[in-house]
């Protein structure tokens, strides 16, 4: 530990995720970049993303299974979805372990999985026995896996703050809404009408109620963790901003419980967490901008637990979340790299 | 009507909210400026607000009521709490009639003013026998009014959805969340850390959140038009953007009632307003930025009825609806100057 | 006069330039809008452009010039450069008359079109005689004309400081830089990576250096208007904001002369012209956010003539100057439905 | 080296630029922040700026320069101009070395400096004598220096393209335009009219035309570095933006060259430099955002040779360069903490 090297090949490298990640693996002492992959580009990544310039200077190329896992013992997939479990098992099977930052291994059941994608799911054997790649509930689980699923951006900001209540009882499991706000990069890098600049500036709209496909992932993590089955209300916004995402939930309280009782749970359970803070403030997303950080807080008000809380979607919700499970995985100290 | 102009004061002629109004009142045929007052400024409006380069050259100054009423038959009140409600008895005993933008006429008590506002009611007498001016909903009392209050810009973007789902008994006047994002222009124009281009942009934040002083506005309205206790929870968000408002509400079904059927109770409620357009898909600030537009949609999901409606703070959230109650007052065309 | 109507079409009628031209029409007492062309849409307007919702329900037609022209006197075309010189031969034989907002009849001579364009240009007998629809340059060719060109959005941001300085022979026609700043809805409504909202979002980027297809047509305006031969340095840039340009040039003194004297040369020349507005001080592109207005001015310092003007692109810089020539072409006030 | 750590304090924590500096020490394995100070502030510095919570807990302290000398081996000051120079002589008398990030040893005369910041020096002796902290340009000077005046962020982004061709002779030393765009961070923390959201947000203006403080600075580190009088024009902007600078230059050629002679000319200058890129196309401030990086490049057009730089206004422009200083002084690798 401490000195090795790990090798790392990322997959899909031209999306805001990659790059983003790039960025973090490169301040990491111990991994080595090995391997860039895109379906299309063949160009250096530093023609693609400017931003590497005099950082890294690899290819992009279109690599089998085999070839890839041969270069990285590490693999990051940030490719869209069922493209993942389609190359997942060669990784594995070559003696890869992967982070999988898309959606494909998240969802326990293979039914769940074809109802909110549209698809048949390529890989469905594996389905609930990947962890789910929040260390701050499931770090055990990581530390030993070849492969986990590394969360959604919406689903860990929801999931954080209101795990602790739903296992202390403090929260009923139902009627339970959840209101989040993010910057566009989260709806990735393709060109599209609805993240043209001028549709998306000095505008914001809700989208995807009842249908965005982090419903069905933040209803399962939270029944999971909390055993008890749990239903919502997921309402997410598209804001005008790069990166960011403000999540408020309302929760029917199940016992009385004054707000400093709740701060004081939360305070607990995340007491020995490196990136979860929980504050008396009502936190900002620019507050954790650029960090692997939550800031996260609690209110009773009006019959009503409110929870808000913070963080960057594209490192504690992507990259920085596959890092810190990198980390976990590789046997290195959680936080490095990240801040 | 018609060919008749009326002269129009603004008092508080420096903010965001009174450089709107004087834009739109350029617009109308039948207003003609004649005095805009600032405690401070002194220079031509044109020297403080470029925008009206060649359009308005009028000076700021400083008058007494009696001046102000002897130059103005209709006066708007563009003023901080407690400045509108010392004024408006001299602008009234003078002959003039007066549409407060600000909040000293909204709430019906002088105790429920004092306890939100910190400071006693100048005026107290006259609470609770001004109408509050949302046209849609007190059009009768408006026209024949000497002093309007207009709504605050959250309470007219959760009213509307709200009354005519309580009115009709289809939604509990109980445990109803009201969540809203807004641009930064509807915190003024007096610089603030707050409200500092770095510390907005690229952020968004929760704010106020069982404090804000549209809270008791927004539930007196709902209760008083419903004919009901209303009880809610208000978290407004400040987002990185010039303007508008996007509310969404989740209510608990009185009764069983699909999402057709709440559409056409709204679609019918609202049938003959210019202003307020029932819409199917999920509506965006942007589409009614610049104009006195609702969009409003209503969605039936998880038990819930949830409500989004959007508007532009600075003009239906303020100075579209005052030269709305304008019109009604001085009997023009409803929409004259608005789009 | 006045009580006349004219009816209009708007060909391409799905991007930004052509929801600016609707709403300044919507705002125009004599004109009536009948048709609007697209070749991929066939929904209603509104359904394209939410914020048309309750104000304009036309369907989105794919028409034959002859259908056009009978069903429209004025056409407005909002067309990719060759589209426009497809179409508007036909217009103009059965009758139409045409204002295009796309470059194919800008420039005088095919050669010069062919090399900044890159295609033959399809009707290239009509050029060297169409107008340049810069009233405040070519009144009265625009007034008498079946179709007029219309600028350019740097163009007239460029040529309206610049021409009187040329005429009166103040400053040299040669080393002249013209710096332009831009917000993103002049690149159009094309999904494109280079404008999706990450990508131009907290950046400002150089474009087009040298290459740019508005340098020609600047220089020949100026060397038209100033009858002298005008070579130009042309760097445009991109800014995070939907709409407004800022021009900063930087000309060689051709005689002595103080800042006073300029800026009593451009407040003569702009004398009785209602959208262009001589200031003291530096304007901002929000100064003229919505409306048909320029304001410039100009600064004599380090040896060279600075002028530095601000307007709107889509409204003096495309539209708002579109709906100024149909008003002189058609005999309505010049103001009429602009601010 | 190496294993010692250096004790450092920050002078003036609440601004945008102290922040950026505690964010990018705390990365630095050899930098202990032992000190910051306030005038104003007693709070942690955590509780002024939340992006430092569970990163650094620091009170921000009102001390004098002697009990900071004791506890910091190393003083960044980032405070007002002439505040530095009052205590500066304190600090370096008690044994400190001193990072000025303001402007009061920039200047090489008092009297410049009285004519352009409008106060008499108050430590007139030194100027002249400290090194300008461009270590491209400076490196020797710096590494043995007790005290080192930052860039400006506007100069370094002009200066770093200008110099390999004044030196080398490319360029005249006369008639040479700056024009800069910047984002708003640049203008502090302090709120403003100015930098107030809605005044910012979707504008651009140019401001400080031939009075901006960058002026003299940016003349005479060309002056000295090019051993000639240089002459410019300086055109600074404001853009919606929280940070980075784009800076387009443009001067008269000297003797004919290429661009491909004149990108030779500056790749071979920054050859060994590992925060300089010489790039081929047109750079974005996007591409060094939060990095060190200055990303820049030539054109030769028009009869001119032009220049575009971008780099990080609060890194490169500020405090990433006080830390590359801080790196030679005390004998760190220059790139640590640094990207």
């Amino acid at each position: 530990m401490g000195e090795k090297m790990t090798t790392v090949a990322i997959l899909g490298a031209t999306g805001y995720t990659a790059v983003e990640l790039i960025k973090i693996l490169l301040r990491h002492p111990q991994a080595s970049i090995t391997v860039l992959t895109s379906r299309e580009e063949t160009r250096p990544v530093s023609a693609v993303h400017p931003s590497l310039i005099g950082k890294l200077d690899l290819p992009l190329e279109n690599l089998t299974p085999q070839e890839i896992a041969r270069r990285a013992e590490c693999v990051f997939c940030c490719l869209p979805h069922t493209a993942s479990a389609k190359v997942v098992p060669g990784l594995l099977q070559n003696g890869a372990r992967v982070i999988d930052l898309g959606a494909d291994y998240r969802l326990d059941s293979a039914e769940t999985f074809e109802k909110w994608y549209g698809e048949k799911h390529p890989d469905p054997a594996k389905l609930g026995k990947v962890p789910y790649g929040l260390p701050e509930l499931f770090r055990e689980q990581i530390v030993c896996a070849d492969l986990v699923a590394n969360p959604g951006c919406y689903p860990t900001s929801a999931i954080l703050p209101l795990v602790p209540l739903l296992r202390g009882d403090w929260i009923e499991p139902t009627d339970m809404i959840i209101d989040s706000k993010s910057g566009i990069s989260g709806a990735g890098r393709t060109p599209k009408l609805t993240t043209l600049y001028p549709e998306c500036n000095e505008n914001i709209t809700a989208y995807g109620i009842g249908t965005h496909r982090h419903l069905p992932e933040i209803e399962q993590i939270l029944s999971t963790s909390s055993k008890q089955p749990v239903q919502i209300i997921f309402t997410p916004h598209l804001t005008p901003m790069d990166r960011g995402i403000l999540t408020v939930t309302y929760s029917k309280p199940a016992k009385p419980a004054s707000q400093t009782e709740l701060l004081a749970v939360l305070r607990e359970f995340y007491r020995d967490e490196p990136f979860v803070h929980v504050v008396d403030h009502l936190p900002a997303t620019k507050d954790v901008s650029g960090t692997n950080a939550v800031h996260l807080t609690v209110r009773v008000i009006g019959g009503r637990v409110l929870t808000i809380s913070v963080l960057d979607n594209l490192v504690k919700g992507a990259s920085g979340a596959a890092v810190q499970n990198f980390n976990l995985m590789f046997g290195y100290p959680e936080m490095t790299a990240l801040t």
